[in-house]
This record gives C-alpha cells, structure tokens and sequence, in this order.
C-alpha cells in the first residue's frame, strides 16, 4: 500500500520524511512573518512525541476483535498507537495544536482496512448490530474534524480506513466515465487515467493526501473546477454502503426520475453510508496548458474581470484572484518572486501599479485544453483582463503556482513549529454581495485576532483571494497567520473561528465552500439550512443509519448546538 | 390575469381558439399518416362534450369553503365544472383519451389561486389541519399524471393553481439571477428577463403553458438546456411551503455545508412542498443565433458527431438529431419540406444520401451567443459534422424546427379527432449504452403496438430523436402514432407503455430524463432508486409532510405497486 500511514506525519501534513524548511529558505518569508507580525523572534515550539500521548486501552472485546478480523484480515485490523493517534483527528489547525500538544480527547478502538465493498458491507453490518460507531476515512485531510474518532455515545468507536479499496474497476472511453475504489488516492487515480489520455482534473490543494470518496463525502472543489467541475458534479453514480444495506445510484447522464440522490450523498460526510465505490465523469488530458498572471490595482477591479470572464463564458481552467494582501505575501516567497520582476518582465514601468507604497492584486489565469481552445481563450482572457486595466505579469507567476499549488499545508507545519498560527475560512456568495463580504471579513478576522493575541507588536497577517468562480458569484478564501497564544492556543483559536463563521453567515456567504461542515461547523447548519432543512437530513439520516453509528457527531447538530 | 383558464382548453392542449388544421394543410402530412398506417380512413373521433362529464358534488362543507375563500378569496376559490374537469388530470395521451371520452375518475372538489406565499401557505396549513390532500399545479402540462386530482384516501382533494403567483421579485443583473413567485409562466417571465437583455434560456416544449415552479418541481429541461442549463441547475434557491413551515434555501452560488437539498426539492414533483418562490441563474439574452442542419447517413455516424461535439466542449446551444424515421416524418410537413430540398440549396446531388430510398437522418444544430462566439462554435461544428461525412442541408430545417417547435401538442389533438394516437417516451443512457436502447426501444415499441393495433394494414410509426447531450451520454425522446384501438383504448395504452418503461429499464436507461414519474411512472421508481432510494425519499417526505396532504399518489409508489 503506497500509503501505507506509517509513511505518513502522525501529526502534521503529507509524507513523514518531507518537511517545509522555513528558516533554511533564503526567500524571506521567515523575516517577512517576524516582521509583520512584530515579533521579536520565532520560537522553537517543537511537537510533543506521540509517546507523549495518553491513550485509553482500546475498548474492544476479543470477540469484538475477533469479528473485525474475520472482515478485513487480522493485520489490517489495528489497535497500536500509531494507528490509533494517526486517525484520531483530521488535519485542521485545531486538529494539529492538540496532536502537536500531545493531548487527545479522542482516538479510535480500532482501525480496520477493507479491501472490498463486500468486507466494508461485513463491518457496517457488523458495527450496526453490536453498536460500534464507524468513522470512515479517506486521506484523513478533513480541516472541519470531519474524521474525528467520536463515539458519541456509542460503546467504541472504529475507524473504516478506505486505503485499500484503491483500484480503478472500469474505464469507458466512450462515455468518457470511470468506475473506482472509492478509497483511491488523487495521483493514483489521475495517473491511471492519463495512461489512457484522460484526466478527472480534481485537484484540490490536499490532492496528494486525499482519496476520491472524501472529495464525495466532502463535497469538495477542485483547483480546476471551473473546467472540470467540482465533486458533486463529476460524480455520476456509485455504491455507498449504509447500516440498511447498499444504495444504488445509477450513473445516468441526467435524470428527472424523482430527487437527485447523488446530491444527497455528496456532502453527507459519511453520516448516511460509507461510498464504497463512484463512476465519475471524465475529460479528455489536456493537450495544451497556459498558467499566467495579470495585475490589477485593487482586488474590485480584478473580481470585476472574473465576474466578466464567467458569465461571458471565456474556457478557462481556473480563475485566481489574490487580494493586496495575499499578492504581498506571495511576493516575499521567492518561489514566486516580486510583482515589480513580474511586470519587468513584459511591461516595464508598469504604469505606477507597483512600488511606492501601490499593493497590487494577482489575477492568475489558468487555461487547459486543445492547443486551439487554449490559445483562443488566452486572446480572450487578455482582451477582458487588459480592457479593465490588467497588466500581464506573464508566466512566471503561474509556473510558480503551478510548482507549489500543493505546498502549503507543509507551511504550516513549519509555522507551528515557530509559534505560528494558520488558519484558513472559505465561503461563497453572490457576485453582488461579495465586495462587501470581502472587506466585512478581512475586517473582523482582522480585530478577533488582535484580541486574542498576547504577542507581537504588529498585525495579523489576513489575506484571501478568489478560486471558484460561478456565473452568479464567487468563492472566498482566507488565511491568517498571527502568533499562538502563550496561554490557552486553543481557546485562541475557537474564539477567532466563531467570530469568522458568524461574520460569514451575517454577510450572506455560506458556512463552506469547499471544506464541508464536520464537528467544527455543525453547530452553525441550521442557520444555513434552517430548523426545517435540517430535520429533512436528519430522516434521510434515521432511513439509512437508524441507529446514528455512521461518523456521529458530524454534520448534523448535536443536542448542545 | 392572462392566463384564465377560461382561454385554455379544457381537454387539450393551448389556447382554446387555436387548433391544428391536419385536414386543411396541403403537406401531405394527412395521407402520410394514412398510407404508413394503411388506414382505410382517418374517421372523425369528436370528444364528448364538457357536459357529458359526470362529476361528484364537491367533499367540502360550506366551512370549508369559507376558509378557502378567506385564504385566497371568494372569487378564486373555484367549485364550477370548468375549474374542476379543467384541473382534474394533466395532459399526457392518457389524460386526453379520459377527457375525451368524457369519462374521469377524479376531479378536485375546489380549485383555489393564491396571489402570494401567505396565502399559500395558509392554504397549506388548512389542508394539513383539515386532512385535505393539496395537489400543486402550474401551467398543468404534466405527461405523467403529475397533476391529477387523486384523493388517495383524504376526505377531499383541493388544486392549488399558482397561475396568479406570477410576478418577478427581483432581478439582480451583477449576479445574473432573477427571483420570481414560482406560477409565473415561460412567455411572462423571458419576456421580462429579455426586457433587461437577459434570458433564462428554458424552452421546454410545454414553454407556452408551463411555470417556473412546474419546471423545477419536474426537474424539467428546456430544448437548450445544453446552454442554459436544466431547471435542477437553473435553480438557485427559493422557499417551499410545506405543512411544517417554509423550507427556505439560500442561493448559494455553490456550497459545502451538507447534502444540497436543491436537488431533493427539484424532482420532488409537489410531494414535498409547494414551491412559493424561486430564484435562477440567467444568461445574456444572445446577440446572435444560426440553426442549422446536417443530414448523416444513419443515425450511429450522426450520435457520434453529437457526442464528439460535447465531448470537445464546442459552445452549441442545442444538438438534436433525428432518426431516420423521425427525418422521414419531419420530411413530410411542408414547413419542414423534404432532405431533397435542404441538399439542393446546399450540395447539389448529395452524394447519393438521400433518394433512391436512402433515410437520412436530420442533425439540428442550434447555436446562440455573441456573433464571435457563434461564428466560432459555427466553423468548430461544421468541421465535425463534414468531417464525419455530414452533407449541410442549410438554415431551412433550423428555421422550421424553431418556426414549429411549440407546435406538437396541437397536433396530438388533431391526430386525436382522427382516430390516431400519439404518445411519447423519453429517457437518457451513456454514450456506451445508446446506440442499443435505440435499436432496442425501436423495435420493442413497434412490436408491442402492432399487438394493440386493431385496424390498419401497415406498420406504426415509431421514431426517435437525441435532444439533451451531455459529456457521458444522451437523451432519447421516442414518439409513436398508431391507430387507437376502436375497443379498449385505455388498455391499449396501458400496454404500450408498460412494454416500452420497461425495455427502457432493461436497457439501462433512466425512468425519466425530463417527464418526471407522476402518476403513471411511480410503480416503476423502486427499479431506479432502489428500496433504500425510495425509502430515503419517504423520510423526507415524512419530515416536511407527515400527513401526507401533498400531491398524494406521486412519484413515490404506492402500497399496491
């Protein structure tokens, strides 16, 4: 199994034996942070050792053990501390702070590894019989505590680890579909495809670590969504698994037979069944590929252009706008280099859009296709870009976001190690909204950190950008960087996380974009979905899981919410 | 109000003073119809009289009928003959014949028109109180018994026309959505967009006498849907009322936070709530349009045009190929005029495609956009088509088609006074599986009606046509014409289209790809969503509608089925 855990950080992002090397890095980034932030320097603020945790014996009888092994073999049925501590929690920031500070409230029994629909049909009949909570899991990515080993309840709770149900079934080129394990990862899975001159083009930013039944469960977006669509679109039909037995859905093109239960099921976060198989809609590799930057002198006139270029309908790929703030940061990375070297590049002097104090923001343009469709959407692109003010910064910018696009999660882990925090917020809303929903957060993440601060002199460091562009309104992003409280890290964050959600939700954006609801936000569905929206998954819910074993305590508020 | 249904046909399709003169048009369309199904002659088959209709007195009580009338007002709280058999069943060829024989097994016992969602809903909360089934309807059009008056056990059935809920709330031309109360009909509301320079861009063939609400409840797609999307994707948000309150869901360009309940309400057929309100995704009225044809030799080598077409991602508004039959029969109606002619004005001598008894088969192109992007699209579609040995015939069929694309249902009625049937079927299958469901439905649908057929020496008239394409499959839309049985016409029928649903699930296609279920499909819902499909869907219904008031024996099977 390529991904076999112990290849994997227990505590942080991607393979075990890579790591971000902030302070070796001779880009700057490092002083940039202390500098912002007003810090008189960056602690060392190493991890606890996973020898440090405290973890319960597991809390499952021999026969128990005995009956999970019968489904899935005894050496995929695993109670050591390694298995356990590793899908404990997802990978958010509040996830890492508690594995970093080697306090877990949680852990799971067991975590058992089927290899077929039939041995994770065995264990969801099993778990429903003896009462067992399951908590499926994919690539374990979950930045929402989607994957926390909750019992809730339940007398143990056992995590199903897809990583094993990792073949692709069935390829038809005709139809342009594929059929796979829904516990694939991302590069196994596109690098099947592209062998037969095809791609599913779903590349989010937790691509490498993360599986084709999260991306589902998750209703996740892509980088490149634009073009190739986002999960719930791409997913055609599949299998997923429930205490009630497997539902069907048929992988018609389109269907007016009743409600659409894919939609149902993307998103469900693995509360009503557990996909054990998906047939998702697929795109010819691309032959052609144009990445490249524009600038603009406000983040208003570069929405401004996404908004033209989407509801005019130009092929693009993906669509990148970064705020002031983002643009600045990315410029301090070298990887990425200065917008000035951007603009010297093709247009020198730059119509004063740089320098002296000007912060302008990054539009990157990605294109994908036919050589032909490429070259025809970079004219357009260019005609809208520069007829509302663009400047082409050209390629770099884009060569360099194509090389790092997977990169930051391992920031992230560098930042923690120095006292540093980084927490992200996505949302999406209507074109008309979204300027003031943009500045409205910017703000108030802006002042809740500076509340809960304890060090540094300057300001937090908020940015955000655009990344998923629809004809009626946009996604948007944040990330912050601010030092970790001395005291009380977690009570820090929570208190940020909440004023964020709620400005959110006053601004009309919906409570996720692309990172789903999980523990973290659930307290927060009803005021998206409302009292009624909630009890109707509440039944789909009691229909297919009557006995709330499938991931309790995600999605779904709980009694205290 | 424009609409009354004092204008409408009671027992046919459109405005009552519009007809189709099938005996005064000199097309030949007439003794085309004779001459394939060697009728001796067309006979005159008149309906009965609205007269001849026996209907029960009204379930109400005069109480109740004052609470009605307190609701919506005396003057649209309805219990005259007309509102009643006008409302009684929808206006499938099953609805038609029933009508026409003057025979109904149901009508409403009042029909009452709400002017706004607090009437509506005080209707709804009154029936729920009462144990009054509601049934929801909008322009009526249903071919699948959507809306038909069925009591199924309640002490009384009330319709709840929405054709006065027809105003535009809002129109937001920045996010390019619009919000309109849900009874607003197709002409009404483009006209509205099209006064601003936008367009919703939804032509089912019912666009004339069908709503917002309907579309969406349906989960309808309009002629261009290929463009402008489907109603499931147009539909951005809205409110349904339902007996536990209103349901709203917020209009979210794209959202991760939870199962899109978007996609439960669309298809939901009024089983769940009545839709109140909507809002949807609108496009640029187009600057420009070209439609246009290209005649293949048969209709594999034309679907797999239309497939490369879509899987390229050229920008067509709509591609809609015919089979040979249905090329032979479009031939036959002198607006079409004959592929003779289309290749003479185009490629003199055709390369031996048509005559000689040679049956081409017509492929309708329909492009729509800024003159650039429908040049664009114009030169990508030729270079396919020919490539793939596609003869142009000319704008002529794009003119015809676009000239007479409302015009079906009027000539159903005709056929009707004739002795003649005509019923449709419709489905979707991936690109694999289509070439064989056509031959098979083909075939299938020919056999099990000459079975039925009591007169005529020839064969019935069975074609096909492709008009909703997409990246992993199609639609196919069969209609066929036969002489109706002089004895047992209803179970002729019912033959039919039993024989034909069900080849249609043997093959692997889907149920419906834009009728919906209604009455006459929801037998065969279980075979699409499974067991555990239907009984997710019954939860659902359980938690908005716990009497089940709403649109009773619907779309989800009944205990006899």
């Amino acid at each position: 199994m390529e991904y076999r855990r112990a290849r994997l950080k227990w505590n942080g992002w991607g393979w075990a034996e890579r790591a971000f090397d902030l302070q070796g890095r001779e880009d700057g980034l490092w002083r940039f942070l202390q500098t912002e932030l007003g810090l008189d320097s960056l602690p060392l603020t190493p991890a606890a050792s996973i020898d440090d945790l405290t973890l319960p014996e597991p809390a499952l009888s021999s026969s128990q053990r005995a009956a999970l092994s019968a489904a899935v073999g005894a050496e995929w049925t695993c109670t050591d501390r390694y298995e356990r501590v590793f899908h404990a929690v997802g990978r958010s920031y509040w996830d890492l702070l508690r594995l970093r500070a080697g306090e877990l409230d949680a852990a799971p029994d067991a975590v058992v590894y089927p290899d077929s629909t039939a041995a994770l049909s065995a264990i969801v009949a099993w778990a429903s019989a003896e009462g067992v909570a399951l908590v499926p899991y994919g690539g374990g990515s979950s930045v929402v505590g989607a994957v926390e080993a909750l019992r809730e309840g339940h007398s143990a709770v056992v995590t199903v680890d897809m990583a094993r149900m990792d073949k692709v079934l069935s390829i038809d080129p005709v139809s342009m579909t594929a059929t796979a394990q829904a516990g694939i990862y991302g590069p196994v899975l596109e690098a099947k495809l592209q062998a037969e001159g095809l791609t599913l083009g779903h590349y989010p930013q937790s691509f490498e670590f993360s599986t084709l039944g999260g991306w589902i469960a998750a209703r996740g977006s892509g980088q490149l969504s634009y073009r190739y669509g986002a999960a719930a679109e791409l997913f055609a039909g599949g299998t997923l698994v429930t205490p009630q037995g497997p539902l069907s859905l048929d992988a018609h093109p389109n269907s007016a037979a009743g409600p659409d239960l894919r939609h149902l099921v993307a998103g469900s976060e693995g509360t009503l069944g557990i996909i054990a198989e998906a047939t998702v809609r697929l795109h010819t590799a691309p032959a052609a590929r144009d990445y490249r930057g524009f600038l603009f002198p406000d983040f208003a006139s570069g929405a401004e252009v996404v908004r033209q270029l989407v509801q005019e309908g130009v092929e693009v790929a993906m669509l990148r706008l970064s705020d002031a703030d983002e643009t600045y940061f990315l410029g301090q990375q070298r990887s990425f280099g200065r917008p000035e070297g951007w603009l010297q590049r093709t247009t020198r002097g730059a119509l004063g859009l740089v320098g002296g104090g000007r912060r302008p923001c990054l539009l990157l343009v990605g294109l994908e296709g036919t050589a032909a469709s490429v070259s025809a959407a970079r004219v357009a692109v260019a005609r809208v870009a520069m007829g509302a003010g663009g400047l082409p910064a050209g390629a770099a910018p884009g060569k360099s976001w194509l090389a790092s696009r997977f990169e930051m999660p391992y920031l992230r882990d560098a930042m923690l190690d120095h006292g540093l925090g980084a927490g992200t917020l996505e949302t999406a809303t209507s074109w008309a909204r979204l300027p003031d929903l943009h500045r409205t957060l910017q703000k108030r993440l802006a002042d809740s950190i500076r509340q809960v601060v304890d060090r540094g002199e300057g300001a937090p460091i908020v940015m955000a950008h655009i990344s998923h562009a629809y004809r009626d309104g946009a996604s948007l992003y944040f990330t912050f960087v601010f030092p970790v409280a001395h005291r009380g890290a977690r009570a820090q964050w929570r208190i940020i996380q909440r004023e964020a959600v709620e400005a959110v939700l006053a601004g009309g954006g919906t409570l996720s974009h692309h990172h789903g609801v999980g523990r973290d936000l659930r307290g927060w569905l009803v005021a998206e979905k409302g009292p009624l929206g909630v009890s109707v998954l509440r039944a789909a819910k009691q229909a297919l899981d009557p006995t709330s074993i499938l991931n309790p305590g995600k999605l779904l508020p709980g009694k205290a919410d």
